[in-house]
């Protein structure tokens, strides 16, 4: 079976118009013989709207009520598509997440996919349906209704496109591809061809916006080949797929994260123990923290200094604070006005001059570098986020990725 | 286990005020330590807002995929509605059709409850647990989402009730009551203690508008105790129940629709069968009819008359335009100036003189009668639609039913 997967996100189902463009698309799709199922996000502002809504009656509902609420959002662009599609003369279904077989835990607002039972969806395909799945959510062992958070409509398209057996997983989006840099940042960025999953990682995590990491992680796990397309263009887009190690560094691109609140944490006990401590605090209300960086010790405290994104940010300050004299600290402290920039490529580990060459863009600009993290692939460095636009296209300049 | 079972239309939970006053009532009822199943419609207008949406993009969309759109309404309002009751610190669940155990038949967009598998209510009742359930949708035989068509919540409601053997399944409304008329037309109108479910039956198909009809049909079979509500005021409201047959005769309301249309085939040919073929066409389209009248064989030919609800008038129209020929008739007319006018009480059958004082009221005023029709507790008549108010007055006055 040649099963394609495609994902259409919220501002590509947004109204009318958009979505008899991504019914195009898809009966494209059919029309080439392929067997097509299709993932949609709720549309445009329903989930916001929706939120209002719940904001208005309890702004701390249960997360089990809360997804019960937003589940309808993917429920609704959904039976909207397909109509689209009927009204194109195609045969078509749509599946809501525990029709499409989609089982996951019962962490409710941020569930992890557990099982995809793809036998109503291929029992859809034998009948020669198109068939369109309702990203995001899912069916726990309760029965209840479960969403995968943020990003999580392109989780439900890599788990599919995995349990498929799929071709290809294309996900549909407002930009035609993974560039170099923000083309909105730097004029002359230029489009990739292929990128690692490695490397797609990196940039993903680091504030390219196009896909979640957690689906581009799972699309690595099971070796499922990824393409970002256009949804209003018909051009190749960027292939993300599992390439050959290369000995040759190669920058593959720059990218900057101006959604990031830098947190420290003041004078703390110089004893052990105590950095697990922290983050086994934030791990406990689901905080991933980012750079990490610790102060020698001296005078027998120490300062532990890190980010996290800013919608973390306030419940990690407040954890920490609740918890400062277990911690024996002084104080926690924070800033905002901060970005993270970073260069990501393959064969980064190797080459030494990648670091300096980063160094020197930022130099010839007058930028100052608060943090440095490195990676096998990345190198990341904390500026003030007035810079960061200059950061960004002085790299690429120097990198010469035009 | 003493159950009761709260229904709440579209505009008892149209917004955040409304769905606290709800959430009041619900409460309440909890507290007194009854076991609370709560059944929403959607929201004021989520329903006009979906089909508006629908119509952009496909203005004949399946019905399958039309019920899969509708049914976020209550999915939506029912979320609500439990995270409000959060707020008020009552433990509460919300649960879709299909999670609620409601099995239907597969007539999209108009399905039959088929059973009632009550095992999850229970279980949250068992855990202390108001339920909150939607109405109007379930679920078939194939795992697909089905509605139950206008008034489905009501059925819903019943059909709960009547699995639960509820103590009473009390329905909140805009009214507080049934009347003895339309209080906005009779001013003077009574509120009934008690009725029957015959008269209701003969009231809501009338026009009463208050409950649908299947909905009271479903609980003279299982015998559930209906009580009308307000949603607002804290008054005792309507109770509909089995009664004792009375010989003395009792008319209990007088009631309009002005929500139909007369069809007449004109000149069809005065052979059997024909009045089989013209309502088997109807039927086929799922198309209730009323009032039929046929007129007296002439000359070989005869006419067929009867009224439909005005939403299904165009499709009789069509298909009996369609079916001319096969009719052996020359056309198809119809007129949407008319009025369904009704009396209704129990014990009517066996006082003839409630006809005769209806028609006088009538005459008093000087209305013309088009059309009778009368069963064992209702007399109906049809009349010009501009004096339909006025013969509502004239009969609660001549009847005495202040």
């Amino acid at each position: 079976m040649d099963i394609v997967v495609q994902k259409f996100g919220g501002s590509s189902v947004a109204d009318a118009e958009k979505l008899k463009n991504a019914a195009k698309r898809i009966v494209d799709a059919y029309d080439s013989g392929k067997f097509v199922v299709v993932v949609v996000s709720a549309q445009g502002d329903t989930t916001d709207e929706l939120l209002e809504k719940a904001k208005q009656v309890n702004p701390a509902a249960s997360k089990r009520e809360m997804d019960m609420l937003l589940s309808t959002g993917e429920q609704i662009s959904m039976s909207l598509l397909a109509m689209t599609i009927e009204a194109m003369g195609y045969p078509v279904v749509s599946l809501t997440g525990w029709q499409a077989g989609i089982s996951t835990n019962s962490k409710y607002s941020c569930s992890r996919i557990k099982k995809v039972d793809t036998e109503r969806i291929l029992r859809e395909l034998d009948s020669k349906r198109i068939v369109i799945v309702a990203g995001f959510q899912g069916i726990n062992k309760f029965d209840d209704i479960t969403t995968l958070g943020r990003g999580g409509s392109d989780t439900t398209a890599v788990a599919l496109a995995a349990a498929l057996h799929a071709q290809v997983c294309e996900i549909y989006t407002d930009v035609d591809g993974i560039y170099t840099a923000d083309p909105r940042i730097v004029e002359n960025a230029k489009k990739l061809k292929n990128i690692s999953y490695d490397e797609m990682l990196e940039l993903s995590s680091l504030g390219a916006n196009v896909l979640q990491n957690r689906s581009v992680e799972m699309a690595l796990k099971y070796n499922v080949k990824l393409e970002v397309k256009s949804s209003f263009e018909k051009i190749p887009g960027t292939v993300i797929k599992e390439v050959e190690k290369v000995e040759k560094m190669i920058v593959r691109g720059v990218t900057k994260d101006d959604n990031i609140v830098l947190v420290s944490i003041v004078n703390i006990e110089n004893t052990p123990g105590k950095a697990f401590k922290i983050f086994s605090l934030l791990a406990r209300e689901n905080i991933n923290i980012d750079v990490i960086l610790q102060s020698v010790g001296r005078g027998g405290t120490k300062d532990i200094t890190f980010t996290v994104d800013f919608d973390n940010a306030a419940t990690a300050v407040r954890v920490l604070k609740e918890n400062l004299s277990a911690l024996g600290a002084d104080s926690v402290e924070y800033t905002e006005n901060v970005s993270k920039v970073s260069v990501v490529g393959a064969g980064m580990a190797s080459n030494p001059g990648v670091a300096a060459l980063m160094f020197e863009a930022l130099s010839d600009v007058g930028i100052n570098i608060n943090m440095i993290s490195t990676s096998e692939i990345k190198i990341s460095v904390l500026i003030d986020q007035k810079d960061s636009k200059n950061a960004v296209r002085a790299i690429h300049d120097k990198f010469n990725l035009a």
